[in-house]
């Protein structure tokens, strides 16, 4: 059993490959939804969104976000009805949002509309959000507190982060099945996203820590920094907000002492030979996934050493 | 001023041309809403659509509902996540349904949110839903009592008809403009629409129908029925139901004593001499709109049969 932290862009590339090397039902996906908010009256999960695309096939490769193939006719005649239009919502990937947004309101949780959405498409691994509580992604910047995906969306994350908050982390509980997930997994892995934005929602919902400290599966993180910057995305000045250095270095230090292991890019060698000196586990592989082999690559060069580990542990 | 009681498809057609021969800040459109029903989550108008859409000139002129040139991408969409997809609903159209939804749950009026969805169209014209309550229009079968949009899209009004009630109507109030639009109007005219399931509703709001007795306006209905059958749609069945004949005079009866004028088919001549013995004011022209002349010569004709009346009664 595989369980993986994730959040929706760097993260469904690597769930996807290894949804394709490994039985499906083996594998749960735990999704950060700090980054959900709501856009014409509908509940957005972008990240619960790209997980359910990409291992439905659906993903849109050019863009990483929303369908392939989609349209964008909704989008535009809500430009033309006075309506905000800076978050792009394709034709296709309206129903999904509809769907979810209508079973909200039927009473339903997030994790109930989550798996009745996962098994319409006939998805047979586990996505779970990692809470069915509203936890929200604040970023202040030097001019307001926006929301993320003003942030990351609207504003392309040009503003200078002064920090990130997670509002309603607090009082929030794991989803059903998150703590279960971690505490019965034979590895647990941090997917390369983001880690403030990202896997940082996650563990800031009380309960998931300590599980992943309680839990006997290896942790391990791949880390989303090559060199000194992100392979994409703003984790780089989240990251240097949060007082983190922009490297490897950085990405073990926001995960302290929840991991066991952490895969960097092979790039990264010489900064790993460092990072091993602190006692950390490192191991270096490619990261970098620009074509669908890669993802594969990654996702069985992960799988085999995470088998190397336990054979080792079973027989020392 | 003009104010004009409307249902969709016949109605639309009707106010199409009068909004195109008159000022269109000089005319008022009541709307039925009897048919408006929640479909995946979002509050759906059929009626309120068609004549914004056709007002706005979005309506499919292929169709006669929805919009011109629309795709239907959410909808395979909606299908392929095991959704209902009986009602036809475009990727265009969409964004109306979705404006009209966050409005109504944002807690504003139904009046103010076709007032909003009318301004951001630029339509001149007055719109509003004869009422801001829920009055729902219920058809009976020899199987089930089912709503108007079971009976019209879903079963494509095949079933018998035993019944039509109006649920929610003894508690309704008409809506804000509506009981005004009547009482200074010059002249309040029935839309060529079916006097049961699309004039039946609006005059089933409680003190529309006294406003329309005490107007000084002169009230004059189009036959939707010519000869001895509806243009479109299911009028025929539906008054026969009601226990009224399928023809001009049915129309009259359905009206009862409402009106000053019944404007007919110039092929209903014959029945038309008849009806004006009974001591109604009979007009026979040609009502039947194929293409867009038609509804503005109807609209001509009528317009100008009202101001000829208006001239003899102000010089007897």
């Amino acid at each position: 059993m595989i369980t993986v932290l994730s959040g929706g862009t760097g993260g469904a590339k690597f769930v996807d490959g290894l949804h394709r090397v490994m039985p499906p039902q083996e594998l749960t996906i735990i999704v950060n939804t700090g980054d959900d908010f709501e856009w014409w009256g509908m509940h957005i999960s972008p990240d619960l969104d790209s997980i359910t695309y990409v291992l439905s096939d659906l993903l849109s490769k050019d863009r990483g976000w929303g369908v392939e193939g989609d349209t964008f006719q909704c989008l535009e005649a809500m430009r033309r009805l006075g309506q905000p239009a800076w978050f792009q919502i394709g034709d296709k990937d309206l129903a999904t949002h509809l769907l979810r947004t209508q079973l909200l309101q039927s009473g339903k949780t997030l994790s109930t509309a989550t798996l009745e959405i996962t098994r319409e498409l006939r998805i047979e691994a586990a996505v779970l959000p990692m809470s069915d509580s509203r936890v929200e992604t604040r970023v202040t910047t030097p001019e307001a507190e926006i929301s993320f995906q003003d942030y990351f969306v609207k504003r392309r994350y040009q503003d200078r982060v002064i920090s990130v908050r997670f509002v309603g982390a607090e009082e929030a509980k794991p989803a059903s099945g998150v703590i279960e997930a971690i505490l019965k997994a034979d590895t647990v892995l941090f997917a390369p996203s983001n880690p403030i934005t990202s896997i940082g929602p996650i563990l800031a919902v009380p309960g998931i820590r300590d599980a992943l400290k309680q839990t006997e599966a290896r942790v391990a993180a791949i880390s989303p920094i090559v060199g000194d910057a992100p392979v994409s995305g703003p984790a780089g000045a989240l990251m240097a907000a949060q007082g983190l250095p922009v490297s490897i270095g950085g990405v073990a230090q926001a995960y302290e002492d929840l991991l066991d292991v952490l895969i960097v890019d092979a790039q990264d060698e010489v900064s790993a030979g460092s990072l091993r000196r602190s006692g950390l586990e490192v191991h270096c592989m490619n990261t970098i996934m620009k074509t669908l082999d890669d993802r594969d690559e990654l996702a069985r060069a992960v799988l085999s050493l995470v088998a190397e580990a336990s054979t080792s542990q079973i027989v020392p």
